[in-house]
């Protein structure tokens, strides 16, 4: 039985790693970390927990954490992985941080977009980026893994095989995003009240947005270039879910079934990604409460550009999904266990 | 490895228990029936079900059925499960009929409420009516189980400790019960459109709802009485969930230990029952995609009334969770087999 | 041109306050008060009014204020109006009080639910409770109006003429009332957040809510006799509409004609209160933006039970279209100046 | 008095137009046309208009409403203005097509993305597009007025200064937008059913979508050249607004500054166009309920590309609203006389 740490486990990706981990059979909680909610019992913060867990939330003792615990789950703000971790912590225990910390390679690219200084830039070389489907062997091996972005890993996987096939000119990739709500987080504030954003929709951080040199830096790993876009994030009022929408021009021409072929050679063997039939458009619900990427594609003759779509759940392929996928890669484990969640629908 | 049948496999009951089955350990589906999509494949009936369920829409033919199958649910209109039940077919399969036909002893109360002929009488006797938690013996020898209504479940498991025990006046009771839009069922009527649901509330059904009589029927086994109540159904803008809260006299003064010990006798070991801590109320959303039932309740000594409150998702509780939880008990098998659903939040 | 001043215009009552003022030709807002947003410019707080508010946001200064206007709204918390009210005030200026400071005739009464001290009750007796429909006299001659509460003003209204007319047993009351999440205001807290509302619903308040008591005083004056009801709110994922289920048993047997008689000698020539045509029940979004109040009624003979629906937009006729109303009646203006307000649909 | 008849009057942008003529002084409607509900009371199509609307809907009877209106609209399913149209009607009375039958040059271009035959060409000429803002002379001397379409009004608007003065590359525009529902129109069809669209987000019609000609052509005219763009929908789970993002490469090194002064010149006196200022961006809920269009952009230095922002409300700009400033300024009205409207917030 793996033994999990959770710091950060009263946010919206905590609970639902506390969620999914409930129904894993190989891994155990045992350490429910918030700083904010300190001795509350943890069904108290989360009703839909009553009777299912009867743990009481902790303070952050990371050196405690690392003896209790096999593998720890960061769920936290920027800056707080890399304020704590260490040799004598990783010599101990793994990491997978749901923050940002780890996942630029560049610590100056980091620094600019987050605007805090990085306190541990010295692990970022060995952290591995924990998008499954791509850097699998990698995240086998790993003692810390960086967890992708809600949106990156959304925007990331929507286009990588044609990025990988060069079937793509990437300086022409935009991606305009779409998420529910709870990509905000639980944080009280007045634009992510109910009544702010029921029966609204609004662009936000517009070519400023954080996600930007994650996407572009995993993009250009994959197209072997240096890969610079317009992503555009935008507030839906919806719970779950982020639908991306992408746009870039064809290289050359090519077929539906030649660009099928692309995506199938990367994904057909990939259980969470579902490259959907021809003509059938991704949407959002159709991954609720799931670990599945749904993409599809569609060229358009009249423009030469081909328009790619994703969605997936944004708290569990997300987030808690794929950090859990990652762990179970890290311990050998079935890479799905824990992670056989049916959308639910409506 | 049990062989179930569904009759109506596309309506949103019937997508949940593909949902739920799915994931049960000693069931499979067999028979996706389906008027309305025979021969589609069932995932492009309900994406969120590609590369999940493989198999193609079937008609209705209960003979085939009985044959291959060890139990059939039908999630049809009311009327339907009545028409093709038969002793051929009863000798060969179980039922669980998530309609209405067998679910009020009375076959002069049915047609009244339903407006039509109950073409089989006969069964009506021995059909056992499938609310686990009260009828558990019965339903593990039943051959033909009458699933309870959504909003019947919530409102009888909320007043029936204290309708057993005799601590209400039965001829004060009023149930208030609000329901998300799923409850209307998939068929395209302009009410249900999202545009007419969305951003408004309405009552619906006032003193006329079919649900009624079931309400009475069984509150008045547990009483003792008969029972006659107002009960009031609205159309909240939400897709899942009932809260029904519910008003009654109390006959002596009671504390609130008194109350919560009675509730506690009937429902402290039932695994899907849930009596919140004190002044805790429950919320829809605490139970979303899971088999709870979530209750409290109130004293209030200024009307000396009692109000109680229950929570259930109308899909799952109120639908197809108890339908396999029926199954399970018919079956022999673990109660929550395939039912360990953790609610979803946010 | 009436001078208006508005203490709290930043709030969502302040808000649709300023949105009606706009659009009411003999009156003019002078004071945008809002302690939380001094000297930001209006629009910068509410986009809405871009283009449309050209003013900056003002301290509270109830002296200036008086000097300048010639009614002042103050859409503030409880305990505000009462601190600031004094007879040099009132000597200059009339006030329409939008909190419930001087709604409740026994200041203990007052005391006991707000829990907090009454710092001007020598105001109470003269206050004038601002529900339009009843008290419009008595409103016309007032300096100081208490507004009317958003639930009470659709509780009270929905049963006043069966209160009135002694058709209904008082005693038997039940106010099971539905909000749209408006009425939690626009402060920053964590149980108003989008992904905490959104798809949920929940009661709130039971057996303790502040609106009971002044719903119990205005139907007592109506029926002649003490009344104490239970009182339910429940929280809808919805911005804006209340809608109130009211149960009561029938004193003596009457028809439909009967009580459509009595609701239409006190209803029919009123503008803003519709009794809707036989069995078209009350629907929050035909509603939606206006001063409506629609009304209907089902008698249940199986219980000689009545259910009365009520619905209203709570910051309209819940709020500042009745301040609205109030501002007319005062000044001598048409009743209905600035509030022929057509409900948006959908 | 302006006597206006309705075709198509109990569809959503029907139903805007009663709303919003209900308020103008100097147009009465004199015939509520509706195939659907002939006969019916409008007020039980639309109860928000109870005792608001008195009259009763009629069939479609182009002859004898020629002769009854001095203005026709038109909100039907395309093809039925263009099949009823002739001289005789024409001059009689004038004509605002809310359909896409006149708002196409090119004939074959209608016939192709339309899929029908178009029954009037020789009106094509003629008819006058009633973009406002864009066409307003034309506008005042037509007799038959083309009214834009919601996506193509946002998508044409938020770009048109920057198209009209060459400052980015037409052939680089990608439009992404996103629609309420009730663009859908309120036909009882399965994927518009409240739990189909809440909760979901989705792209539709990509490549394919109707109003991609329609912006084309106007945007072509704007810059002076042929113009073929990608146009993405998407069904966002909310009743109005539209936001449309666009994206285009600058084709020189602009500042804000130079940009801002480029939106001003053109829409600065524009009294239903609002640019918002620096940094604000478009969220549908400041213009819902209203006539604005609230426009913003962004330049992004890294990719030289500007990003703009739409935002309207769908069935006013977007239909109803469009239509009665277009008749304002075919009578010689003050352009603005009915739609006063101050958006609704929350």
């Amino acid at each position: 039985m793996i033994k999990v740490g959770i710091i950060g486990s009263t946010g919206y990706a905590g609970g639902e790693l506390v969620r999914i981990l409930t129904g894993h059979k190989e891994a155990e909680i045992v350490w429910y970390g918030s700083r904010s909610y300190v001795d509350k019992r943890y069904a108290e913060v989360y009703q839909n927990m009553f009777q299912v867990v009867d743990a009481v939330c902790m303070d952050d003792n990371m050196e405690e954490l690392a003896r209790k615990a096999d593998v720890i789950f960061t769920a936290t703000p920027q800056g707080l992985c890399a304020s704590l971790v260490n040799e004598d912590i990783l010599s101990k225990t793994k990491i997978i941080d749901l923050s940002a910390d780890f996942r630029i390679k560049d610590v100056s690219v980091y620094e600019k977009w987050y605007g805090i200084e990085h306190k541990s830039p010295q692990y970022i070389k060995e952290a591995v980026y924990g998008l499954c489907e791509i850097n699998r062997e990698d995240v086998r091996r790993a003692r810390l893994v960086a967890n992708p972005g809600c949106y990156t890993t959304c925007s990331i996987l929507t286009a990588y095989p044609l990025a990988r096939e060069g079937m793509i000119d990437m300086s022409t990739l935009i991606v305009d995003a779409k998420s529910g709500t709870s990509g905000a987080g639980r944080g009280a504030k007045l634009p992510n009240l109910f009544c702010e954003v029921n029966e609204n929709m609004k662009a936000y951080g517009v070519a400023s947005h954080r996600h930007t040199p994650e996407i572009e830096e995993q993009l250009g790993y994959a197209s072997g270039e240096k890969v610079v876009i317009n992503f555009t994030p935008h507030l839906v009022p919806m719970n779950r879910g982020i639908l991306a929408t992408e746009y870039a021009s064809l290289k050359k021409e090519v077929s539906y079934a030649d660009v099928k072929a692309i995506y199938d050679k990367y994904y057909q063997d990939e259980k969470f990604i579902r490259v959907l039939d021809k003509d059938v458009l991704p949407e959002t619900k159709w991954v609720e409460g799931s670990n599945y990427v749904d993409i599809n594609f569609k060229i358009d003759t009249r423009t030469n550009r081909i328009i790619m779509m994703g969605a997936i759940d944004n708290l569990v392929k997300g987030a808690a999904g794929q950090a859990v996928q990652n762990m179970n890669l890290m311990f050998g484990l079935d890479e799905s266990e824990g992670l056989n969640l049916v959308p639910l629908f409506p």
